[in-house]
């Protein structure tokens, strides 16, 4: 079965196994901390732990030699015939937010790993050396760190530092965590960090987690440019007291006052006038948590982006500003606002953009160029090496819920890309 | 010692053993959940179980016959000259919602047994017999139903039907735990019931949790009336989605639909333009709680009160309201909108009111006619049998927090207010 039908594609009698590839992203989806079709899969638990063993079993399948950072960021290597050349890297991440889906970040492991199949079964010779990489923590559920694998490859000397005092909300350290799933050896995260020269380019193939592609039945979309994306964690502090007996004049609910700010996010985000500015109140917790008791405390973590970083400043001051006013008004203590990361926005390099588009162009796949509005892996990667992303349609543009779904012609399709991107790049 | 000083103190040489009292108080908040100077003490769990185990052995030192109903109300009789009048009774709870303080219900329980000691000791001989009751869950903590014991025992058919389904949120029916603490060994909770004609009286001692009896310096409370509470849960379901990739104008965000209808309840409290109407959201809950995936649930619940039936009915038909059109304006599917109780107010007895006001006299302890803004199981109770309830001063009103706090002095002059209120009630 050859996918595309195109005559020109260089892989017309070596496709993409894409029934092996879907058996595999369903493999991969039972390790799980809740049930199928969700996924949940956790930093360093025992599920995440599984799903590395069966990432690296696979990498050895395709006759890559694996090594482990000190933070379980997992490395496959096929040797070229200059293997002192800077490589040429691709890769993604497996973990998973509470109760989503089987695609986001695994597309761009497991099609990588089938990727490089496809060079091989092709006959394909790489002269800069490939290399597959599993970033560790993509998502920032466990530690409250997004990325946290490629940020530490890209220098970052704060996070290094950090994760050697970080705990979770069960008070579990970092350091312990890491060192259970048999990582942290040596405590000094600084040699994680990636050597200026390591990597000539770097290409992640993802789910467009949007609906674009496919509203318009476009196949491929080209990334141009990554939004700019900040967290921020805010607590507010309370009398709290019983629901009957404490008046209203007499209140200072913490609760309402998160609610107010969450309200707050919405509005001053919907100010800033463009369609591309994004903000979210992911989580909204509220102490003690009992329907007689008003809120003595209250926690909420906003999420905001923006293609414009100046533009996404703007909203985080006025957000900021609203937790001050709320809580003068209200007589409530703000107790933290605490801006945990406000990354710049990355844009891709041209000459990886070239080398994708000249890939669709060559396998006769309609194409697009875009903006992530999601961050990924790449926005860190492109401090080290020239950056490309490459995006298939998924469903409605679902994602981080058990919906998620791309096709396996899709998928197939954007392993072709990658595969053909990936030969350009290692041998120019 | 005696506390009160009065000549006409009939206890003058019997005093309340405030000491003993005090440190009674302090032991049972070592059954606990959550550490000092919080108390959690959780239905059916196993320090809700030690602490049942602590109250009966108090009552058989008292001298009390000890007997428990299928739901684990615990009764400690004192039999009378007559014993088959309708007997007095006094009690209350000893449940302690999450992170809460030592005083809430626990005062009405070990102080009613100090109240039995402090009559035995006085040579006192009840002609009706005398019962100390320990409802089994004041809180709604567990199974969201408030006053589950004494709403039984007031003869609530629908409640004894629901019992034998209910689950909590770990999905352990009500069934199971009540059975893991050795009741329910028979399933049909109708056998709860009071018959008519089991109790002439019934009087609860509780710490105010208000700040009046403090602020102008009154000993006791005489409750009239207890303010007319209602819980509703609220259930929102949206899209969800990734926080970066979904737009703002695609999306219909579950947790800015409870934010706002948060803050909808506050402002329909305030319309009432009532001092008495008072309104709460306790618990406030998002799915799946990422900081970077758009909410797709909610959940939050919401108290309310009023002394005025008819006014607090008001308040929640505009939460009604505003949910609906929340919902339609959002794009939010309002999954649940429930009430799980409303129940009307209750009111003291003239009878007992009387015989709480001249126990008050002869023990010269200044008192004030006052509204409980907290229900109680005296609620539950005046469906029953005439009613009556002694509030004693608190700490700037605190309840439902670690804080709470009532002085030794104060309790002391409760249990003595108590104890002949039932001497009072036992001989007519
Ligand atoms: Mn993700
Ligand atoms: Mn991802
Ligand atoms: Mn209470
Ligand atoms: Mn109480």
């Amino acid at each position: 079965l050859n996918v595309n039908g195109n005559e020109k594609d260089p892989f017309h009698s070596t496709m993409v196994d894409f029934v092996n590839l879907q058996k595999q992203i369903d493999q991969l989806s039972a390790f799980s901390d809740s049930p199928a079709p969700s996924v949940t899969r956790i930093l360093y638990s025992h599920n995440d732990v599984a799903a590395r063993r069966f990432i690296k079993d696979l990498m050895g399948r395709a006759g890559l030699s694996v090594r482990e950072d000190a933070v379980g960021n997992i490395f496959g290597r096929w040797e070229g015939s200059e293997p002192d050349a800077p490589a040429v890297a691709t890769g993604s991440h497996i973990d998973a937010i509470p109760y989503s889906g089987k695609y986001d970040g695994v597309v761009g492991v497991l099609g990588a790993i089938e990727a490089i199949n496809l060079l091989r079964r092709s006959g394909f010779r790489p002269k800069r050396s490939l290399e597959v990489i599993m970033f560790t923590s993509e998502e920032p559920t466990r530690y409250g760190i997004s990325c946290l694998g490629s940020r530490l490859l890209a220098g970052s000397v704060s996070l290094a530092k950090a994760l050697t005092q970080t705990v979770d909300n069960d008070n579990i350290s970092f350091l312990d965590a890491a060192k259970s799933a048999g990582y942290a050896k040596n405590e000094d995260f600084s040699n994680v960090f990636l050597d200026e020269k390591t990597y000539s380019a770097f290409v992640e193939l993802h789910i467009e987690q949007g609906p674009i592609l496919e509203n318009e039945g476009v196949s491929i979309g080209i990334v141009t440019a990554i939004a700019a994306p900040a967290s921020i964690k805010v607590d507010f502090g309370g009398n709290g007291g019983h629901a009957g007996a404490v008046l209203m004049p007499q209140r200072n609910d913490a609760g309402l006052a998160a609610a107010e700010l969450a309200l707050a996010v919405e509005k001053h985000v919907l100010e800033s006038g463009s369609i591309d500015t994004v903000g979210t109140v992911g989580i909204m917790e509220v102490h003690p948590g009992a329907i007689n008791s008003i809120p003595s405390k209250s926690h909420i973590e906003i999420d905001t982006r923006d293609i414009d970083e100046k533009r996404r400043n703007t909203v985080i001051e006025k957000i900021q500003e609203s937790a001050v006013s709320i809580s003068k008004r209200r007589g409530v203590e703000l107790l933290e606002f605490k801006i945990v990361n406000q990354d710049p926005p990355a844009l891709s390099d041209e000459s990886v953009v070239k080398a994708m588009e000249s890939a669709t162009q060559v396998l006769g796949l309609s194409h697009k160029k875009m903006i992530s509005r999601a961050y990924h892996d790449s926005l860190f990667m492109a401090r080290k090496a020239p950056m490309g992303m490459i995006f298939i349609p998924c469903y409605k543009g679902y994602s981080h819920k058990p919906e998620e779904y791309a096709s396996p012609e899709d998928i197939a399709n954007g392993v072709k890309v990658l595969a053909l991107t990936l030969t350009n790049l290692s041998l120019n």
